[in-house]
């Protein structure tokens, strides 16, 4: 018997009839005696249309008030999925977030899981009760409902598993795993049946969008074993995330191709080259609670170097805002320059760490193509280089295919 | 300054649009000084659409898990409407039931107020805010979501005013005041300006679906001036309800015509005439959490009596099944025998105290049209008598005459 947390998406939960299929999976493994927490998003196109209805009320919405309204999402798919597990036969009680205790930060919108009472939920499964709770939400210390933001869903799922120390946090979404490279883009892409936490790390980062990162990242601090599986398919296993490397060393030294669209790059130039100009570039940025992906600053020629980030799309503008006329004067930069018609292709795999000739092995393949490569980062198990959008399909094909990711390892 | 409560029902928040007009009537409010406590429903329709999906999962939704779907229709329109009241310059905050606290009983999807912590609303009205509170709903003992039954945001509003002492409830809804009778079926029907506490009991008890009976008693309990208005119309006063006779005793005797259309009728047979039976009868129908209205018992014949009463046509068949089943051997009854094609219409007034003849008066005038009276129930201020249902327009229409409630009060 096995304490099993399953997350299902907005599409797992789309209609009656696809909780239905969530019921009798749970039933099914609530046969084989396990105990069973469901965690559950919102209804596919649930919280866009509060977030329309949110729009039509205040140009701006309020972000209490807006999780107050999107939180209503998750909170309707605890009690119809909940009704549908009865309805099978089954013991079943729901939870908001509010209920289980899920604390949080008070970032309305992008709150952080600061901790987890788990002792009901705990209590009700030593009563033979399956557990449903609302993923994506929480309450502050104050009381005020918060939301952990698009994704969230996943962190709960793990940050559950990770309180009750379960043996599996199950994540079912629409696809059936972890793939070497989107197949939308690549046909001949794989499925990995294991991927380390590390790498999985860098393909949830990079864009595959399977996973939310965040939710990797709870899992890699907690040691939550992780599978990806598809709601859709009955059989398969889908893709564990493991902790080991030992039983992937035989296996190819990249695990995928992963890549981002959203992607835009920013570049401050003629920053005086000296201590505390790092920090005064991206503390305005971080406080506008803008995400930064990759950092690159090379080493300064004449005193003063040239200090380049990429942010998300659709925060560009802000981000450039924010540095043209708060930032750029008072560091005495000369110039603030940005393009957000880029994209960044990673390779990733924990074997490139005993494997020379990756990253050469990766330029030569986009210097072929005839791509260039506008910004390069690199840690010990990916390489990215940031180039034109329009080359984004391109790369992650001939790289595919230059990693020999269309074969099964050896 | 006064602090007003005021609650909106569903048609008055059924689209952005409206609750616009809600924004722009609390706007209007807030800037002659006053402190304003909105309470809101569910947008029209939401509730009824989350009840199809719960009937979707299971065939009789687990009462829990229905009050976790449906308590979210308010939790949106507070949201909503709080950032309606944000965009038009004014400090808002929204609470669910839940964070007031409105603490209620555990008898879900029918569950009464036991407390209201009003600490958080009136530091918020100290500081300047519009506070938008979830109507409809509130949390148990064991912080399980409740709802207080349809209607039940009328309830909220008079609990909240009488908790904050607030100088008036009002309460928007999609008709201008209370009328003598429903002007969808006697065109003649008159506004009222005021009406006493019990005369409004009585026509809200008796199907004049303005106001929820539970808020009108509500608001007797704790003396709350309680205010009808229409959110459709800017400048009426609407009807006042009051607690003071007094200016009443110069008008008419009678205030209005009440009916019942959703009213079916119980008879059990050849009940021994002894202590206890009528327990014994309403016992097992109360316990089944049905409600009864009216309520008869003639004298006994040969040690026997019959007993009568009425519920809503929609629990007539349970009620029968319960009294066939359970009850009727077991207390020793002849027969049991309904009736749900019944209609129930009574005349409402506190002028009929100190006038005699108007029983005879009413009774009369049915008989003329021919119209057989199945029961009648009488108290000091109504005569309610249950008919055919097929004569019920036509009763409602004769009686108003009668009484002439078509003319202004001399």
């Amino acid at each position: 018997m096995a304490l099993i947390v399953q997350k299902y998406g907005g599409t797992s939960v789309g209609s009656p009839e696809r909780m239905k299929n969530v019921v009798r999976r749970v039933a099914k493994f609530k046969a084989l005696g396990h105990q069973i927490v469901v965690v559950v998003s919102a209804m596919s196109g649930e919280t866009n249309r509060l977030i329309g209805l949110a729009k039509e009320m205040q140009a701006q919405p309020d972000p209490r008030e807006l999780d107050m309204v999107i939180s209503t999402g998750e909170q309707v798919t605890i009690g119809l999925v909940s009704m549908g597990l009865m309805q099978e036969g089954l013991k079943a009680k729901s939870y908001t977030g509010a209920q289980v205790k899920i604390i949080t930060d008070s970032a309305f919108t992008k709150a952080r899981i600061l901790s987890i009472d788990e002792q009901n939920i705990r209590a009700d499964l030593a009563n033979g009760y399956v557990v449903v709770v609302a993923g994506f939400q929480g309450i502050d210390s104050k009381g005020n409902i918060t939301t952990l933001g698009r994704g969230g869903s996943d962190t709960t799922g793990v940050a559950i598993a990770a309180a009750l120390h379960a043996d599996e946090c199950q994540i079912y979404t629409d696809v059936d795993g972890v793939y070497t490279t989107d197949p939308r883009l690549v046909p001949e892409a794989r499925r990995l049946k294991t991927i380390t936490f590390e790498e999985m790390l860098e393909m949830a980062s990079l864009g595959s969008k399977v996973l939310q990162i965040r939710a990797v990242e709870f899992a890699g601090k907690y040691r939550v074993k992780l599978r990806v599986l598809s709601s859709f398919d009955e059989e398969g296993d889908g893709t564990l995330i493991t902790f080991e490397e030992n039983d992937k060393m035989e296996q190819a030294i990249i695990s995928g191709i992963a890549f981002n669209r959203d992607e835009a790059k920013i570049t401050v130039r003629g920053v005086p080259d000296k201590p505390g100009i790092a920090y005064q570039i991206l503390g305005s940025i971080s406080e506008a609670n803008i995400d930064v992906d990759m950092i690159i600053q090379n080493v300064g020629v004449d005193g003063t170097t040239d200090f380049s980030f990429t942010v998300h799309r659709n925060e560009f503008d802000k981000a450039m805002d924010i540095l043209k006329n708060q930032v750029q004067s008072h560091i005495g930069a000369r110039d603030v320059v940005g393009d957000n018609k880029t994209a960044k292709v990673s390779v990733v795999g924990v074997g490139m760490r005993s494997h020379v000739g990756i990253a050469s092995k990766m330029f030569r393949t986009l210097a072929e193509e005839g791509i260039n490569i506008q910004m390069i980062s690199t840690s010990e198990i990916k390489i990215s280089v940031v180039i034109h959008e329009k080359y984004l399909e391109l790369a992650v094909r001939v790289l595919h295919k230059a990693f020999d990711l269309d074969q099964e390892p050896a």
